[in-house]
């Protein structure tokens, strides 16, 4: 079968709500900084309204790094689950416009598109509150497996580990990937999502993954050591690449033998980190599918996050693939 | 009765879909460059599905002047009609937020929450196309008699002329807060909703208007000319004090003999125009209200104007106050 995509992308479908706030709010209102926390509708409805003047835009991890990629004009497709509702359509529309094949079928029933309550501190940190709502409805049956068998890379979120059944469909994905002869890609997501799933998530990346991403504090937490030298050498056997993101510190990559310690893009003003992980998969599984190295492909990374991280909002505000064409060459 | 409210804005309540877009878009599109059209549902609907990536913001002419002059700490309230869907309360959780008080009931039938779709091309000019939506729903039953007679100026924009109702509204508030001795300031808003509205705009600004706001076009436009300077003349004798805009030239205050020709601040990159008018408006009402001289008062409008032009959106990103205390003493 011909490959029609670069990279196909599951994960929870999400509509960002993003609001400045100061560091105090997120002690009054008992938020773990940094972290992304799981939270009921009543929650977030008393949250929401706590919160400062906020933008809508279009987020979900995975669905961030397919937007990216299909920034850079790759050919990216997205499997997440929506309401067939306002910000249903809204998240549709986002990551259609941008070129990104998306036709999961929204939910007509049951709960609504969910969103995620993002507050981002003067240090541009992001705090994330996620209503899942429609994401729980995420089954095997919503994985297309022409999709992911014509597909080069399935990259899967940590996050799936969250709703109940995105298991089940995410375990059918990369069976049906490595079926075909393709990759599967995996992202730790968040350090507290490891905490509550680590024996999954190393069961998984052991037995699927080929490509793994993590930052030094979910690396940290999946091998529960505060040493990332530590846990650097423990990932190396866990998959046949492992890239592990360290903020302004940059990025390393193993592969067997092969380790790459890239430095970070520079960037002017910092005004919100939200979706720099995202990003950053974005240009290294771009890169890595057009036959880029293993260190130009975390170039390819570190380019894409600078430039997410230097506005508000986890998707891209400029034409990456004019970017990356001035940056990476 | 003591003044609550230093000014009470009454206006179209929208939410601001936002995207980049090339000139050449606008051309196919046959979208007239910089001005406001008015679309309906189904327009509304056929741009978004080929407009690019978008966020989503509060808009919406004197809502954002109110938002503005609330983040200045001044005491702003508002007048303007939602439906109760999820856009709806989106526009009175970012107004409410800010401090602006805001009470007018939302619909609970009929059309949905009003919608500006809104292209920001990369001159950083924005042209917007507007789905009145619910605002078509408001009408003199919406005046609240004791928030105009405890506020020191009733703002209106004039984009008010376009729904059916709203004039009769606008008349009302106005007659209100003259009979409580209170100011009326009226926006242009637009040179095409001028031309649409252009006698009644002269009449509304000769009877009711003590302060008149209008950028080149509008003024231009009113009185039918492309001389800057003549417009000025006759707008000179229209209200006790007339404020004009003029983008990068600054702007020019004219109340009866005395008149003051202010610079406009320095901005580093101008990234989108959308808010320009509105938040010259919230500074300047915001310092005429501290008793601040004409000067200072076009001052601190620029200040506002700067600060909503240097991002994407409408609404003011960081502390008015704060900023204002740096730059105008």
């Amino acid at each position: 079968m011909t490959e029609s995509y670069h990279v196909v992308g599951i994960g929870n479908a999400i509509v960002d709500v993003l609001a400045h706030a100061s560091d105090s709010f997120l002690t009054e209102q008992n938020l773990p900084k940094g972290a992304m926390t799981l939270i009921d509708a009543h929650q977030a409805q008393r949250l929401y309204a706590q919160m400062g003047p906020a933008i809508e835009c279009s987020g979900g991890s995975a669905a961030n790094t397919m937007a990216g990629i299909a920034s850079l004009k790759g050919r990216a497709a997205y499997i997440g689950k929506v309401h067939d509702d306002v910000l249903g359509r809204v998240f549709r529309h986002d990551l259609s416009a941008i070129g990104v094949h998306y036709r999961t079928p929204a939910l007509r029933r049951g709960p609504t598109t969910a969103r995620c309550l993002i507050l981002v501190t003067p240090d541009a940190q992001r705090t994330m509150q996620t209503y899942l709502g429609a994401c729980i409805e995420l089954g095997p049956e919503d994985i297309d497996e022409d999709l992911i068998v014509s597909s080069q890379v399935t990259y899967l979120e940590g996050y799936l580990y969250d709703p109940p059944r995105a298991k089940e469909a995410f375990k059918k994905a990369a069976k049906l990937a490595h079926g075909a002869g393709r990759k599967v890609a995996l992202s730790l997501s968040d350090s507290f999502c490891v905490n509550r799933h680590r024996a999954e998530f190393l069961e998984f990346a052991q037995t699927y993954a080929d490509i793994l991403f993590a930052n030094e504090s979910e690396i940290e937490s999946l091998f529960q050591t505060d040493n990332f030298d530590l846990a650097l050498q423990k990932a190396r056997g866990l998959c046949s690449v492992v890239v592990l993101t360290r903020s302004a510190k940059g990025s390393v990559v193993v592969a067997g033998d092969e380790m790459h310690v890239i430095d970070a893009e520079k960037v002017v003003k910092v005004e919100d980190t939200t979706g720099a992980g995202d990003l950053f998969a974005a240009g290294f599984l771009w890169a890595l599918t057009q036959n880029r190295s293993l260190a130009d492909s975390a170039r390819a990374g570190g380019i894409c996050a600078a430039e997410v991280i230097s506005h508000i909002g986890a998707r891209p505000s400029c034409d990456l693939a004019k970017l990356m064409a001035e940056k990476l060459g």
